[in-house]
């Protein structure tokens, strides 16, 4: 289709900005924008205003790299939680899916990815060494790693895991097997492989 | 899924505010969110700003009522154009949509929207009168009436009809048919019939 040729610059600068988000093309920025200009202007001041308080205020935790209001994030901070176990995971979002389940009650150790070599990122981009002081300080009873179940994921797992070694910490890793609602004919092999290997008594 | 709690007051606002667009999710908002958290602070200060900037310094055209960064649009103002021509339209989008096609050159009329009762949207609440205006002072050839092949737009072309009536000028509509691409048999009734009464010689 031919490009959109904008009436108004405002208009098109404001459609470029939100096509520049991941997953929004320019017909669903347009239908986005012209969405905001339905709504009134303090809507739109709100939303700005949200975007850039949040770029510009937010902080991350110093002991587990999560998001965070203040130096220390609310999960870390909270007395109820249980500080002898933490949960490594990659993203800030991979936080929010295990707090979703609601059956962790530990901390968290967030590594801001894991060790790719295709894409440059190595064990010294990631937050490895915070997690092995925190582990290394003592206190900790268990060491959970909940990452990607990709190559890239084992990679870390197996680095993260000779890393802690010397400390003599728990290490576990997430169960691995057929997902709640598979049909197993639509499981792949290797899920099932390590379902079958590794399976539970009734 | 239990809902996602936020260990930051500021991410949860930036969410909401996203979450608040038509057709983002929480979800797809939390994604859009750490997607600008990963880019640097002045990308998130480029696109508040276009839109803040958008929202207060909008203008629409006074003739065609398209939106604009001055008084008259730069398709009204353009001398190129057919001024003699006038494509109603329902919204700014459906300008957009027509110049794509690059098969049009004369000037626009913006409505609004459609005459909807079911809505409350009534002749009143849309830029219909400013339209029998421009077609009062004259020079006017020809008014192509492009609204969606609804029956809210049928009732807006009817309307219109109705009151351009006694300028005498020329009322077209969009010709209907089967669409490029579609096939017989899944093609509606109602546009199949239309298309075989309104058949073309060849």
């Amino acid at each position: 289709m031919t490009p959109l040729s904008f009436p108004s610059k405002l208009l098109e600068s404001a459609v470029d900005e939100f096509a520049k988000l991941p997953g929004v093309g320019r017909r669903t920025a347009l239908r986005l924008v012209l969405h905001m200009l339905r709504q009134p202007p303090e809507a739109t001041d709100r939303f700005a205003g949200a975007l850039t308080e949040l770029r510009h205020n937010v902080k991350f935790c110093r002991l587990c790299h999560n998001i965070s209001d203040n130096d220390t994030c609310t999960i870390c901070a909270n007395p109820k939680r249980d500080p002898t176990l933490i949960c490594v995971v990659e993203s800030i979002k991979d936080v929010l899916m295990v707090e979703s389940t609601q059956q962790f009650n530990g901390l968290y150790h967030v590594l801001g990815g894991v060790i790719n070599p295709m894409e440059g990122i190595g064990p010294q981009s990631l937050h490895i060494e915070s997690l092995v002081e925190r582990v290394i300080q003592g206190g900790i009873r268990e060491v959970i790693l909940a990452l990607s179940a990709t190559m890239e994921g084992d990679t870390t797992n197996f680095f993260i895991l000779k890393r802690l070694k010397p400390s003599g910490v728990s290490v576990s890793t997430l169960a691995r097997g057929v997902s709640f609602g598979d049909e197993l004919e639509h499981t792949d092999e290797i899920t099932l492989g390590r379902a079958i290997v590794n399976r539970v008594p009734l």
